[in-house]
């Protein structure tokens, strides 16, 4: 049985291990004080062009995303996002957990629109009883979505520019990071993604960390006192080098681009693999995500051979599936799924 | 230059390491579904000696605390501990953050008597007006304490039964479980700790883990929908499987237990170097945190040889300081220690 | 200048005031155990029909609304509202200030649709990721809505038997109760709507108080600790006589039903007036709030002499506005507006 | 029976019922907009001598207090306090609640000493861990405290310099203010109090009020968007005519010195005479809370005649009690009581 049903099935790249088994005596201080951890944030300030940067690395996509919104908004402030976005849906409610509301716009294959921003924006500050109720205070973005779709450096400078003219801060939530970079529809570099930023996330929980998510101030300006937020939030990790040695190897050569690239690869393989079979695309992602429509006849094919999530099930009979590559999905895994496809 | 300044100065146990290369690449389900957080369960419950135990796996202590507390509590309800306790000083507010007082009560060597409770309660109860004040709702020891100290069996039994008086649970913080149950002075067993709580952790991460806390209800009696609102505090690791592996090695063959005796063995002969050199204990502590009261010269010997955690400079120029061993401890170590101490 | 701006544009009916003065010397204990307030609740509860109520009197709208649904709530659930009601909107994000998300369900003039409220919960738990989101724990209904609409006894009990299949809490925020009772297309009587309520709001600020809403248990199922959480959130009153007072006098002879209905013959014959000019209504309201669609040359001539709330101008320069009545509005003053609407 | 239990046993103050009746039909707008408030608002800016005051009319106490302070302090601030202070006591946990610590100080009859904040401020910010607690972000105070005792105006320029020091501001809770400025001991006026604070209270509800306490930043400096927190924290009035009112008929011609120096001059008459049939005093209040260590004979006297609070029975059978006496204390109601003490 091979697993297609996220990119979180297996533990880590070998190099992280390596590491972690090479560095595991070395005595050092805890709470991110330690060497490792100085290493890789200066790899990450380099990575993302931004010397300047303050950069801090928590455990998980739901903790940092609390604990990022949490911390920049102001008591009377809640987060704009699509109604799609992973702190609306599937965090449990940690956002409003904080005390702060989510904001929804209506999301487009998982995207915001600028224009809908601006229009939202606009509405609410023209409305005369805008000061009773919640002002927006941060724009949240996931690059790519959770529908594995990506934003153009048009759509999102636009997005930035919105947010100028309002003066709100964006955050782009980056748990998949490295699988846009890298797909090939992608036109933004890292660098001008960070510059577009207040703050975004680098994961590497789904792209060959065990754990672990970079949060990027760019511009150096991180909430006063976040180290001790970070804490309160229960985000502060006693053995920091777990974080701090991953994100070094991560950043080390280019290997978090490189297993990314593995994916996309795949991935689009993927695609292809399914449309040459007829299979119709509920969306044409660019990334590792892939939506496809299944047939009963594919669906019984594959039974107990190869696994995918269903999101949906339609009156046809087909459904919504997806299918996701990673760092660690291999061309024998995908053949094996061209073989039983019918 | 070696360090005693706390017990998570280095990485894992090897086996720990070897167990996450050895599984690194079977594919299992997120979120605690995989095979080696079960089997991690499972022989815990084995461990702990209740076969109806519920257990849940998290990353950090600070974490743990707050996720249980909140958990437990009602909104009118606060958590009562001494005021040493991790969670009423060194943990940013993360209670409070969660919406509960903590309510201190005197420490006596970092812990909490039976009768001071007694009488608190009663007190409380007795008070006219307490429905304008917050409820004890959960009663919060650590074990052993922030001092290195333990309940006897006689102590904790007799704080169970005023917890059971005034219907109130409790819960015991092991962050150093390990350390406190192999100490020559604990008459307690693994499992009768167990029965005397309604809730516990059984802490990795100053025990040879990377990081790791579980969660056991010895009765199976969880919040009701626990998972959730571990999520919702930022808690749940996506790759799950991290916990699963270590707590599941850590329960192989009694691992846990062997290296947490390890470091007891060598903080018993730590202390007794210091004495038999005539310094003075700070408190005589038997677990693997030393309190001992150093003086300038010693200082002076061990600069940029040996670190040690500093905790307060007394009026005569010596030092109380803390001298922490760990499952990573050598006797080497502790050799370089004797040989430098005048 | 005459305003239909509002509900609450005066004082408390002259009866209220009366009250006060006569009691004011009268020395009673605090914080709600006065013996107006055992008064005003015994009335409350005939009046409602459910010897076994609890009720509390609190303040406030928002107030109310927050403490109820906050102490209703565990931790992981949220409350469900159309994305109109007050709660999702206009409270400045109250709700979610005690850390539970708003789940909102579209609204038709501002009505939650029974079927469309099975249909979410229905789609909620068949979602298998559904512990990865916030559960539904109680339904927030306002009555009359925030569009002046009300729920028929019919549609009431299909909300009802929803929730009951779903175990679920009804909330029903009667901040305009007396005005929707009073209309005459309402085809609930109080005890009925009671029966339908887990719990449910008596708004007296906007019915002749000068503040206070009753909050009814009616089967005297309040929290546990209830008054401890008003207290928490801020909702004790130590005058409690203040509410106690004015509720006692709404519901002695039927005071509150009797200015409630005065309102609703104004409200009726505001409407007549203004369908019989001509004037579009932007939606039919049984009961104080009409919405009109205003003409730019009504609006100039009523411009200086009466006013009334803007709530969207349209293309054409029409405005779309809201004319309250209230307990203290006079046949005088529609007479006013009468002369000068051309 | 006449009760001396508390300063809130009647309604309000004839003055202000007169004016809620000539008011009552004047159509003003909501929350705080109507014309009362703005004349009440420049009655107490002219009173406390700061033409840039903000002021702000809320509620009740425990509310305000939770308002301000939370809306004073960033997320990883608490409020130090006395052990004794309200809001460390008897306010159901409503500032942990908004996710805020309470550090506390030891208390000397109620009151805070500048030397103990200053040396734990000094020993808080010399711990090399102290981005580990909860960071001190205002400092609360109670003027008079729960005890009635008054800070001399040494005493709170001594906290003012240690606040300034470290750059915190002051909070004075002002619940019983009138009862403390009138005091014969009291060397303050409300302008050298007012220019001492950062923010204080001025308490309607103890001083002749149905309700309300008014929030005072003497410098203008409310927390950005202070109306819409406190809308979210439930404490926004919609009739806010009722407080504007009440506070524009205490600030006129002193009423609210006035009726409170009758308070005054009524206990220190209460102490003499209890002092002169040779009770002792618990301690010496100089404001309108007094304690006194009742004997038992007295407490037969006075059964069913007069009551009073008791806090505490000492082992000789004597309790310890609080006498109020407030702005609605008559001589009448002190001779009866007179007449009955032995």
């Amino acid at each position: 049985m091979i697993s297609f049903t996220c990119d979180y099935n297996e533990g880590a790249h070998p190099a992280i291990l390596d590491a972690l088994a090479r560095t595991n005596f070395i005595q050092e201080p805890g709470y991110g004080a330690d060497a490792f951890t100085e290493s890789a944030k200066a790899r990450i300030r380099k990575a993302v062009g931004c010397p300047e940067a303050e950069v801090f690395l928590l455990t998980g996509g739901t903790q940092t995303n609390s604990t990022v919104i949490a911390t920049m908004l102001r008591d009377y402030q809640g987060v704009v996002a699509v109604e799609t976005g992973h702190i609306a849906v599937h965090e449990a409610g940690a956002v409003e957990y904080t005390g702060h509301k989510v904001l929804t716009l209506p999301a487009h294959e998982g995207k915001m629109q600028a224009d809908e921003l601006s229009a939202y924006l606009a509405r609410f500050y023209a409305d005369g009883s805008y000061e009773h109720m919640v002002l927006p205070g941060l724009v949240y973005l996931s690059f790519p979505t959770e529908y594995g779709t990506l934003y153009s450096k048009a759509e999102l400078t636009a997005i930035r520019e919105v947010c100028d003219h309002y003066q709100l801060p964006l955050f782009v939530d980056g748990a998949r990071l490295g699988y846009g970079l890298m797909s090939p529809e992608c036109d933004l570099t890292l660098e001008e993604l960070a510059r577009r930023c207040d703050v975004f996330t680098i994961g590497g929980t789904k792209v060959g960390a065990l754990c672990g998510e970079a949060v990027v101030f760019p511009s150096g300006k991180a909430p006063e006192h976040f180290f001790t937020m970070v804490k309160q939030h229960g985000a502060l990790l006693a053995k920091g080098r777990l974080l701090g040695v991953q994100f070094d190897t991560l950043f080390t050569d280019g290997l978090y681009f490189r297993i990314a690239r593995n994916a996309i690869g795949l991935a689009m393989q993927l695609k292809e693999l399914f449309v040459s079979k007829g299979y119709e695309l509920f969306l044409d992602s660019p990334t590792n995500q892939q939506f496809i429509v299944l047939t009963e006849a594919a669906a019984k094919a594959l039974e107990g051979e190869v696994a995918y999530e269903v999101w949906e099930t339609l009156p046809d009979g087909r459904a919504v599936t997806r299918f996701a590559t990673s760092w660690a999905t291999t061309p024998e895994q995908l053949a094996t799924l061209a073989a039983l496809l019918p």
